[in-house]
């Protein structure tokens, strides 16, 4: 029983359509509402995660984006590792009570986890939900667990609330579940990356120098304070996504693109009904919008379709065919380049031109797959980061 | 009966604590809840009208600052003019029956209706309020009309909705009435201008370029599309409407100040949560809205209240004691002067230092009281505007 197991592997990021905006249990990070959400490829945005367990191993120790953490300060990914380690002393018992002689223990060893993503934190892009289900996708793997991926989402869910829709591709609902221990509180693939393909997401990282409310202490601010929050919660995002589910099983662009628009507004409405009021769009977030209510203006059928999380970021939803006609008009109106043709009957004078760098760059992707496993991990010989 | 009839007067801006944001019918403009304002100062902002009913006149005719304007093009000032003229046939009717003998029947002479504002309209600040509220109080004075202001309140109205609170001082709320003719939908005095000398007002002039999506349309695309205005509606202003009217005859500013805010935040969150949002907040509004947070951490009590109408200038409601102080903090972070006194404990890197002319300029006022007619005309003998 010498030698150390090692498992490294990645997972995307993903952008809500249905806004997941309040926790009724905040330790277990339970939901006051079900959300939904599209998984982006890893080709442009993806956390990667080894994870080595030894017996030689002193303690366990944690490496993120290069940086050395203490473990013992993270309480959520404890309840992560905690967690992983019982489902591992549960299988590992069920081994040894099915005749099995040569069960590892491996939940006992100590861990050296070394995480990083591959695009950068100063992109603005919320990294908790790729790194947690990374985190939690790797364990799975080391300890060769037999749970289903939505058992597995429960584990995420209390790492970071969203981190259970990324251990899926495709389109994600995330059901808030009605049990007290949050246990049907999980995630579940509605389609998969293959089922709609011409579906393309253009990423507007937007220039902001001020710090924002974490999202955390906003959902939760909200939560005690916003009146309107209860009538989101229970009128209006069930029916949303009901409706959701069908326009994405339809590849109804028209339908996906109005309510992902709408649920995108209300998250920010009852962050504005909060009190004090949380603001996450700026002057450019909201140019942007104008955009795409223009650029949608050209024609009866929408064109695209902008959500907007805890900052001040877009992400627009559109169509294959549309893509660079729009990252032009971005590219034009918010970055200072004069490239990419207008549209005929494009109002142009509608869209204020922004100065050079309000958005400051531009990810085009897709929607990808879920978590995978790979070789090259990230840890050398002596199980300590690579670089 | 040769000669001319001619009154003179003047009425007030008011700045709404509980919000108007929809109409349940458009052309009677009755809204879809109560509201509640404060009446302004008219030493700093106020409307001015002169009104001449003369036999001789060959049409009726209408100056707005200076300009004359086609009153037939004019729908809702021609709504005003026709029930003031009804109801002064009402009252020459009564006068007739009750023996009179010289009753002068004004409501058949046309009108020359010159009016004016003592603020630019550049300032952007509205002005229909106090623009309808002129003209229907000169209309009654001129036609000597028995009616109460309330029911006058009728009248103004259809105007402009939120011109029925400018015909009373101090503290009004226009109750949104149930009948389908808008008979009950009325303003009523809470309290007079003398009630709470200790409230000021503080009117922060925003730089903004971009042109916004006026209130009626505003108003109407909320109604139609946003699904929390009804919450808003049926539970959250109701029970609001209430507690300001306790909050204002206790003159506690503490409760004044909350609810102030908070209803400034959940009007502008049904705007966006209206489909296209509605945005009127800039980023200038926002740090005034952090600065006044700011301010107000200072202290276990409310030291300032902001509140925001369709558009993104401030009026910040504060006690006298404070005013200076909270001026200053204005002129330090969003007019680039250096004057003024930081209040000791108040977090100075907490809002943002915007560039000079952020705010344009700040106005102090106080409550005021209702219209008042004055001598000083704005026609001349041969009923043309003077200049």
């Amino acid at each position: 029983m010498s030698g150390y197991y090692e498992k490294t592997c990645t997972a995307p990021v993903n952008i809500a359509i249905i806004k997941y905006w309040g926790k009724r249990d905040v330790s277990l990070n339970l939901p006051t509402n079900s959300s939904l959400s599209v998984t982006l490829s890893q080709d442009n945005l993806q956390s990667k995660t080894t994870i080595r367990a030894d017996p030689s191993f002193s303690k366990t120790r944690l490496w993120l984006n290069g940086i050395e953490e203490d473990v013992s300060a993270n309480k959520r990914m404890q309840t992560c590792i905690k967690e992983a380690r019982r489902l591992r002393s549960l299988y590992e018992q069920q081994l040894l009570r099915d005749g099995n002689s040569d069960v590892v223990p491996l939940a006992e060893y100590n861990l050296h986890i070394c995480s990083e993503n591959n695009f950068p934190t100063a992109a603005g892009l919320a990294s908790s939900a790729s790194g947690f289900a990374c985190l939690v996708y790797t364990l799975a793997q080391l300890y060769s667990l037999p749970n289903s991926t939505s058992e597995l989402s429960l584990i995420a869910r209390q790492g970071s609330g969203s981190a259970c829709r990324s251990l899926f591709g495709g389109f994600v609902a995330w059901e808030m579940g009605v049990n007290y221990d949050g246990s049907d509180s999980i995630a579940v693939q509605i389609a998969d990356e293959h089922h709609w393909p011409e579906l393309v997401a253009l990423i507007c990282v937007v220039s902001d120098a001020k710090k924002t409310v974490g999202s955390t202490a906003g959902m939760q601010s909200t939560v005690k304070t916003s009146p309107l929050l209860k009538e989101r919660i229970e009128q209006v995002v069930p029916k949303r996504m009901e409706e959701m589910v069908k326009a994405i099983k339809n590849k109804d662009f028209n339908m996906f693109a109005e309510i992902t628009m709408r649920d995108s507004n209300q998250f920010h409405a009852v962050c504005l009904d909060s009190f004090p009021p949380i603001f996450y769009l700026n002057d450019i977030s909201r140019a942007i919008i104008k955009l795409v209510n223009e650029y949608n203006a050209i024609s009866s059928d929408y064109k695209a379709a902008y959500t907007f999380d805890a900052g001040p970021n877009a992400v627009i939803y559109t169509l294959r065919e549309n893509v660079d006609e729009l990252a032009g008009l971005v590219k034009r109106y918010f970055m200072g380049e004069e490239r990419g043709q207008i549209p005929s009957s494009f109002r142009v004078d509608a869209v204020p031109i922004l100065e050079k760098g309000s958005v400051r760059h531009i990810i085009k992707t897709t929607v990808g797959d879920g978590p995978r496993i790979i070789e090259d991990g990230l840890l050398n010989e002596e199980g300590m980061p690579k670089s």
